[in-house]
């Protein structure tokens, strides 16, 4: 319990729209009737249309985005402990065909304008022996569960226009951070200048399914065929499909992330002064003395260690199936320490 | 119907499966216990270790299978009409990092040794101005409903080794091929000098899963990699390895393949003469009069031309799904016709 | 002799243009006067404004010219004996990330406006399981020494436009070609629907010189990119430049051009009836008995297999610098056997 | 003047040299004598067999060597103001197919063991969701001018073969290092560790001329494919082969570093404590006023700013062409500033 939201379960709601979608013939790669119903799901939800992808991955639904939008000679600019950086093994190289991923800090996993905005005038199309970067990548919720209020994602994304550059959004964990801000998702993603967004729903309570939503015509045009060369699209297309379906229906997304976002500010406020970062989303940081971290272990608590901030940093990431007892017993094994 | 096993459903023992893997934490990545007992089933089956590898599309299994056989400044040998060549939007390109694939010609899509060793002899590894082979790929069953027994695999091996070659199958249709052939897992594979399999499940019953057996070392070291980079490696692992379980479970698999030929010869039957290629699994292969075709799609029968084979050449496949009343239909159409 | 044009020396006038630009200071990678110069000639001799990189082989121009053409999922169609398909090593496979290079048949090496249209028939932007055709590369002159006239050229450029592809034309021997038909460069090149040419100078005088020009104005954004990152730019840039201007100057080329040329076509009445294609550029295609091969080769004649015209038949490639006696000893060596 | 070394003319005896290669018929491709006699020279020079090749960049070298040390998906471990990172384009990352850069700190442009080790014990090769470092590359001289001592790269080396890392050295400025520190050819590369070299001639006299020298064989299998498929063999190879003996001969090639080393420690001298790096090879930096800037510009010198030397901080190159006469105008702008 707590080391990631992807050691959780899927939502049963989610595997019974599998199940359903289970009956007879159906077209396959994405001609069936669950998909179309799922785009139109997303669509509304995102209040425009726009071109939707399923993919099985988080991993495959940043680096085709990327792809979408760096030609193999350009470059990305995301904060310097991004997944995209650390956690998919070199991904966004490989899609974009050997683009460069140029990295910059800032507090909590987010980028800043001013910072982005100093990395990017480093650059000039004008100069061929340097990078050229083309798009620009954010995390919602961020690496260290912090999330992006619209505000911040339109000042982000006034940098990119004035510097020629797309905006990415990697929103493995979108339904938490929205949860947290109260925000829309069209005012989370296009209405504040996302170009492309990797909306997340493995980690929020699906198998394996994520969709990339593409506000950017030209980018439209190259993802189906980057999918597909890239052994992305699923066959039997209507499994992932439902799986989304059964993920949207209801609000159960918006449920679920509302749960684990719970259980994160409970476990929050069991840590207290531990916490490093503002808990903004389903992810809590805290530092444990060594004695704190083994009585947690010997608890059952499973967490990795938190690199970027240090000695006797972790991550706890609750999900929506984390339960109150699981916290209480954080809470017991910090007591007892 | 008939349009191609990736329409069919899955088969509910392996919906089954994954519903009861559904349970509690578990961990990501491959690590749970789902996995580690479906690797051991499939080495249990092919009668040795080797390295195993779950990813969601036959296109990704092939074509990491062949990047870890063939560097990007290499080419791969396989049939003018294979998958690889027509139906996968350069993923082998892609994985590779730009190797060749070369195309010879062949009998229902099968290579033959000895054009395989006139287009080997084309070529040196101390010619830099051309190619460098270093796989050759071929598909069990074939594109066009052939399947290699093991001594014909053992042949074209003995061809590769003497041009310093690795082999390759594209399993996408392993099942239904051996449950012709009456041939081992084994002697269909390693033991004939296969080094890389692409052990489909997903068209014979499976939703989305696929398995890389390596039985080369070298190879076997730089897939784990490959998959990960390519956005392959599913995080709540658990479901395809529960897929994979529900598939080979009693036998569960061989059960499968064994209708789905029932149903393939049951058609071959009622097409008589039309019948263009040896029926070795469960492809059908046809020609039809304009009125045939037209008759068919009438009574409700989808099928989609097989170009290679010219005007009026359809093809048919038949899944473990297909029902006895199916191949009425088409029986009575074509009568009708 | 006559092994390739490749294995002539320089004109004398090209490395003295070179040991002029050896004078003091100038500024690096192409800022200099002689840069400036080189293109401001070839911007005169094809009759417009145009982008203009100097690359010091033809594989790179070649690689370039299609990797600014070409996304890393396209695919480009060239004819099947093509020096991109067989001499360049993959070249625009790595260049182009992944483009898969699609061959057709045609005579003497060229390309069919027929043929090319059934080709590209094939392809649909819609299908995104295939290829995705982008550009069509012809040779001028062909690998069988072949020329094209404008008007075939034109021809070809219809059928492109039809299919939304651009034209490449490799003209690594484009003087003598045009030396041949008589057609100016503009109206061989752009005028007849060329979107990008490599414009070659080594096998007719340079040392090492080739230029791409380019006509498409997407194409020419990429392109300094492009060469740059593949290390194609060189750093002291004038001595590439100077070759052009002294390759250029007072017409050279087209002198040397027709001096090729002249031996091509003295080699060609020499050998009769041997020659098995037109000798339209400065290649010379001819079937020999063993023994007069045998005969040619010790009386000091190199010369290399034709592998596509079968058995005994062999590519004789006068250059500007083969003398008449050089073609005299052959005409005795041939008399002889 | 002093803008950088690749501003300078080739040396008289280098084009000699080139004019002396251009006398009747050659093998192309690197079979001519110029070739083989320039590969035995720098054999005998570096006192061991070993795999060379000719490229007629800098970024070519290195991107070469580094493909050849590094998979697609492995990762390169360099100094953070490397040339390879902000001076070719994304060269590695092409070449390699997609292998990432990492870059640490340390002073003057050098690596420190320690803080190599402390990097590349940040991965691991179990760890597939990170990245894979196969190569640490290190610049002789660094961008900073400094000059690496035997010693200095054996401690390198060591924390490479403790981590089953290679060694590449970028020797654009190999020449004037080496003519700094006294150490042999050989003890400045293979014999401290060295796997591969790449090894300049442009920046100290040649025109376009640099060497790869591959002391590791599995790389120097892949190098012959690698260079021929990127367009880096140069047909008409005895002219790049000829620059190499022209260079080497008589020792010209550490005449000329000594003569740009002793104007850039001229030089040093003149900016006295402007100085912000040990001059240890032909590269000098200072932090200027902006008057003594202007100053220095209004009397001829060219140079430009040493970006991660902050405000002020100028980069001056001189050659072995620099003469006692503009080391003379720099003093006397200086003087009067």
């Amino acid at each position: 319990m707590f080391a990631s939201d992807n050691t959780a379960p899927a939502h049963p709601k989610i595997l019974e729209a599998m199940v359903a979608a289970n009956a007879g013939i159906a077209p396959s790669y994405g001609a069936d009737a669950w998909t179309l119903r799922a785009e139109a799901m997303l669509r509304e939800i995102f209040e425009r249309d726009c071109a939707v992808l399923f993919v099985p991955t988080g991993t495959a639904a940043n680096a085709l985005s990327l792809a979408a939008l760096t030609p193999p000679w350009g470059a990305i600019i995301s904060h310097r402990d991004a997944h995209i950086v650390w956690d998919e093994a070199g991904a966004p190289e490989f899609y974009t065909g050997g683009a460069r991923v140029i990295t910059i800090d800032g507090p909590s996993g987010k980028l800043l304008p001013a910072t982005l905005d100093a990395e990017a005038s480093r650059y000039s199309r004008k100069w061929v022996h340097g990078l050229q970067p083309f798009a620009v990548s954010i995390s919602q919720a961020t690496e260290f569960g912090g999330s992006y209020r619209p505000g911040e994602i339109a000042a982000l994304s006034a940098v990119c226009r004035s510097h020629g550059l797309k905006l990415h959004m990697d929103g493995a964990r979108f339904a938490t951070a929205i949860a947290h801000t109260g925000a829309s998702p069209a005012e989370s993603s296009w209405k504040s200048g996302v170009d492309v967004l990797s909306f997340g729903a493995t980690k929020n309570g699906a198998l394996a399914c994520e969709a990339i939503l593409c506000f950017d015509e030209s980018a439209a045009q190259a993802l189906p065929h980057l999918r597909k060369r890239a052994g992305q699209l699923l066959s039997k297309h209507r499994y992932i499909a439902a799986q989304m379906v059964g993920y949207l229906e209801d609000g159960l997304w918006m449920t679920l992330a509302a749960q684990a976002n719970a259980q994160a500010a409970a476990l929050a406020e069991v840590f207290g002064a531990r916490t490093i970062h503002a808990v903004e989303a389903n992810e809590v940081f805290v530092r444990l003395a060594p004695a704190e971290a083994a009585a947690l272990r010997a608890a059952g608590a499973a967490f990795h260690p938190s690199a970027p901030d240090g000695e006797g940093a972790y991550r706890f990431v609750p999900s929506w199936a984390t339960t109150d007892e699981e916290v209480e017993t954080v809470r017991r094994a910090l007591s007892a320490a």
